[in-house]
């Protein structure tokens, strides 16, 4: 059975793209949660995680004695070992489109990985109203994201058709939109609303509001309140 | 017939992944050179990439009317295309782990790709010698990409077998490590040498230090003698 190692479900976006692959295709694995410490560089989170990959970070999937350690190439792997269920679409040219899509957010997006930190309980209306006045480069990544998902096929669907592994590199957007309440366009909400009525989106979030562990570091906004 | 876009070889170090591709497996394409401005935000290379490719970047890949605009999707639709080739090593566990490897590249050290920006005419010895005493980020990304190459299956050979997509994507990083003369292990320079001497990478690095376009922004370490 697949294991895959993750962080906290409210602050790890990382981990959240193959975990929602796994369980939106129902596919068996085994959850290894390794919390992320309350202050950076202490606790054993780093040793921990360095003790199944080198590389120092999740998420990270063992299948048998074989190590993945990138949501990107955990994706391809699982699509590969269950041809039959569509992870990318089944359609070749829909399948670079999604490729396309997935990279894209792997690579990019700096300026709203950096500003607006996923954190799922949070309300952060307030900080995301001032960061769409003072930050213009947030501002082009979030246009550049409606466009993209402006082109899925249909209004009520996702990125490709059916839910696919591009869906899931865009489903800690989905969530950042909705802690920094970020003003998009009715589509954009459209989308974010098929995404949130997904089970695997909701078994997630559900997960990650019944979390409590408090991680200062990726706090930036908010007080440490006891 | 694939149209490969790319920006100038001398400094797109994006570009040069796909074309290396490419041009490895003999897969008949035609390139198409849109040169960067010699200054930030200027000339007309944002609206010629804009005219092809709704991102605004290079590299990208048209098949027909088909449109890819990410190195890696590129590479992954490559592959698919040309089953035959193995882009990818043909064996299950070497394909993930080169997987694995080009998606760390993919979305990974950034303070190699901020500090040392591809420019392969020049000699930037003095500058790769402070940046290496001073950037302590520096030395821990490059000293990963060493743990990585010390993993190759022979101290000969390429990354997972015979080269792949995984050498491509690390080959921006050969010609940085040679142009900054930065300090890497008997090792590590023999997987440089081994690179270097494959006909695809000597084809692009000879066509770079052909090229005369000096670009201002992609040179903070040079003065501009005319
Ligand atoms: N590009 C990697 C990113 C992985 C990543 O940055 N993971 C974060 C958690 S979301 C991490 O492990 N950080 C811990 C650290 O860097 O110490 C992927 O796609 O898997
Ligand atoms: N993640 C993208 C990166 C592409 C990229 O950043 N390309 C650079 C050239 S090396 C570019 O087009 N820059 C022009 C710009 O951003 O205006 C990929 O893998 O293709």
């Amino acid at each position: 059975m697949y294991q895959l190692y993750i962080a906290n479900k409210n602050y790890s976006s990382w981990s959240m793209r193959p975990w929602l692959v796994l369980q939106a295709f129902d596919i068996p694995f085994e959850e290894i949660m390794l919390s992320f410490p309350s202050e950076r560089d202490t606790g054993t989170f780093k040793q921990d995680v360095l003790a199944i990959n080198p590389n120092g970070k999740v998420p990270a999937l063992t299948d048998d004695r074989l190590l993945l350690w990138d949501s990107l190439a955990i994706c391809e792997y699982l699509a590969e070992q269950h041809p039959e269920q569509n992870l990318w679409p089944k359609n070749s040219q829909q399948r670079a489109r999604a490729r396309c899509i997935a990279a894209e957010m792997h690579s990019g997006f700096p300026h709203l990985r950096n500003a607006c930190g996923m954190n799922i309980r949070a309300n952060l209306n307030e900080v995301g109203r001032r960061l769409w006045q003072e930050n213009a480069e947030l501002r082009e990544d979030i246009a550049r994201i409606e466009q993209i998902w402006s082109e899925r096929p249909e209004a009520q669907g996702f990125l490709c058709g059916a839910f696919s592994i591009a869906d899931a590199f865009y489903a800690p957007v989905v969530t950042r939109l909705m802690s920094y309440a970020l003003p998009v366009s009715d589509a954009t909400q459209q989308y974010m609303q098929t995404m949130m009525q997904h089970p695997a989106m909701q078994a997630w979030v559900t997960a990650a509001l019944q979390e409590d562990a408090w991680v200062n570091y990726l706090e930036p906004y908010q007080p440490h309140v006891l």
